[in-house]
């Protein structure tokens, strides 16, 4: 399916969260209609144009959505295959269902990679205890056992040191089919937001340097402190990426930075850690950042519109705010040259992302280390 | 009224168009809900959290909008006064009513300036046919008669060149109250928009140089072409404007500049024109050209939140879609490093500002003459 997309259509977007808050104030600016698709009350549900709160099982209500709609997209992997194959059958869904089949799963998404000559960590599928423990002595400990489906932001994984945990482990992620992944020794870590359009084109935004707290995104710096040539290395690879997922839309790939000093010189490797077939909270800079923004791009892809361009404005420091961070909103108003962004949740639960700020630094502005912005 | 308005509040706005429209997205990228009121259903319904579509008489829809909201503001001047009399015995509403009765009319607001030491072109009340043939004799000819309420984009306004056309002229104003100004030898035009804090405090963006194509606002280039003095004074100009009307939120100065090269040496002096109490045209470019843009500035100062920072990521074009233009929004995607916003409205008619265009120009890159993107 190749629809003609014009300004004054409608898109629809699975999920309410903000992600898709933020894809339909972009997909405004382009004089388009959103129409949010989810199975609760989201903050998207403040700026779309027409909203649906209804089950991903819900056949009903998905065909009226579809039919409402020129195109479907979805703020997270995590659409149910079904329903994305029961839309897909009535609107062009993208990215496609190849790009979800390969990302909802960890072990798949890691064949692909290594079957498309991309590095990841070493890796064992786990089905049993049993498997889990020829795993382990294929890999060695310590290693990181993780559910294949369904993990984010640190859940669904635990970390195994000693071989004694295994069982315990193994019940701790309930049973279900899982993967050990090798540790990688690596000194960052790093993402490429990229997008490919319909007719094949790919541009990228410059590399993103990424800090975790407790598994959750803290802070992204750009561009990342890499060697020019890595640099590339690692857009060129998101190309691949997307090239081989015949894909539409946004895209962002998790990577490692390993860092290896024998012999005097360095020498920096890249491995690939996850891939996010969606626009992804080290892009979000993008708003403030750059000529055009992660969410404009994403709507402009799955239009089978041109890509606009990635031009960064400059340096880039963007924090997020996780649960209470937000209540020093007026505090963060108050920094000359910062951009607050607060998603419009109503509860500030601890590890909830509920807004972000960014900075676009001046020329040498150094990178502060200060924690708060 | 000095309400304590947090993020996850709803705020109230007066009219349904465009820049309403932008006024509720920027509201909501800071985590408040919007409100829109209008008579009739505009492009700002399709990104607010909720929508009152009545009259602006209409006590009991007003009554339940107030009780809805935590601050009122508006997206264009010619609110009724006995409307935002009516909301202010119920909300703050912002800007206050002094604005708004200062510049809904041309000789009030005329004669304000004056008051304040701000120089205008020379005028005379016209209340009959009697007062407008005194006014031709002490400004003379080519004069403009204008009507001192609810002009735009040069609605109701005639410019007199012949003494025996005044009677007509007169007539085709519909013999309301008028005001006949005298014709100021203005080399540009250009605009201050400005902010004004709850607290006082003041801040502008670069001074906009402003081109019209048949009375609209056709293309905006940032920073205007003016000696560094003269800039400042446009800016120090609105920052007392602003004071002297005890305004709250973003204010739009447009000025005339005439130059003066008696002696060899060129002088500038600025005229105003008119003043603008809200979001202006000429300030669409911040959205993407600047840290804070016009609509995000305006939502602070009404919330009694500090101002962000007006500086500009570069020198900045801006152009406006007017009608058809908006036909080429194709081609306009395809122009590299342009960022496109189209209105969402659903009829191209002539004369409709349907979106607009902003580049960011790098450091040496000239403005350019080319009248299409």
């Amino acid at each position: 399916m190749n629809p003609r997309i014009n300004p004054g259509d409608t898109i629809g977007i699975l999920g309410s969260g903000q992600l898709g808050r933020m894809l339909a104030m972009a997909a405004a600016r382009l004089g388009l209609r959103t129409h949010i698709y989810a199975p609760d009350r989201g903050p998207a549900l403040d700026v779309c144009a027409q909203a649906t709160i209804a089950s991903y099982e819900d056949e009903e209500a998905l065909a009226a959505f579809a039919a409402s709609v020129v195109v479907v997209s979805y703020e997270f992997e995590n659409v149910p295959a079904s329903t994305a194959a029961f839309l897909a059958a009535r609107r062009a869904v993208r990215p496609g269902p190849k790009a979800l089949a390969t990302t909802q799963d960890r072990l798949t998404e890691k064949a692909f990679l290594n079957a498309s000559g991309i590095p990841t960590a070493p890796f064992a599928a786990v089905d049993d205890l049993a498997g889990l423990q020829a795993a382990v002595e294929s890999l060695g400990l310590p290693s990181i056992l993780k559910t294949r489906r369904f993990g984010y932001d640190g859940k669904g994984q635990v970390m195994l040191r000693d071989a004694s945990d295994l069982a315990q482990a193994f019940e701790a992620l309930g049973m279900q089919p899982a993967i050990l992944e090798g540790l990688v020794p690596f000194t960052r870590e790093v993402s490429v937001i990229g997008a490919r359009s319909t007719q094949g084109a790919f541009a990228a935004w410059d590399v993103c340097e990424n800090e975790h707290t407790h598994h959750i995104l803290s802070r992204t710096l750009v561009p990342a402190r890499l060697k020019a040539e890595t640099a590339q290395a690692a857009i060129d690879m998101t190309g691949r990426i997307a090239e081989a997922l015949d894909y539409v839309g946004v895209i962002a790939v998790e990577m490692f930075l390993v860092e290896d000093t024998t012999g005097g010189e360095t020498r920096e490797r890249l491995i690939v850690n996850e891939i996010a077939p969606r626009v992804h909270n080290s892009g979000h800079w993008t708003i403030d950042g750059s000529v055009t923004s992660q969410f404009e791009q994403h709507v402009r892809a799955i239009c089978g519109w041109p890509l606009g361009s990635p031009r960064a404005h400059g340096r880039i420091d963007m924090r997020n705010l996780i649960g209470a961070d937000a209540d020093h909103w007026h505090e963060l108003l108050e920094q000359p040259g910062l951009c607050l962004h607060l998603y419009g949740k109503h509860e500030a639960r601890p590890g909830r992302k509920m807004g972000h700020t960014t900075r676009v630094l001046d020329e040498n502005e150094p990178f502060t280390e200060d924690p708060v912005n």
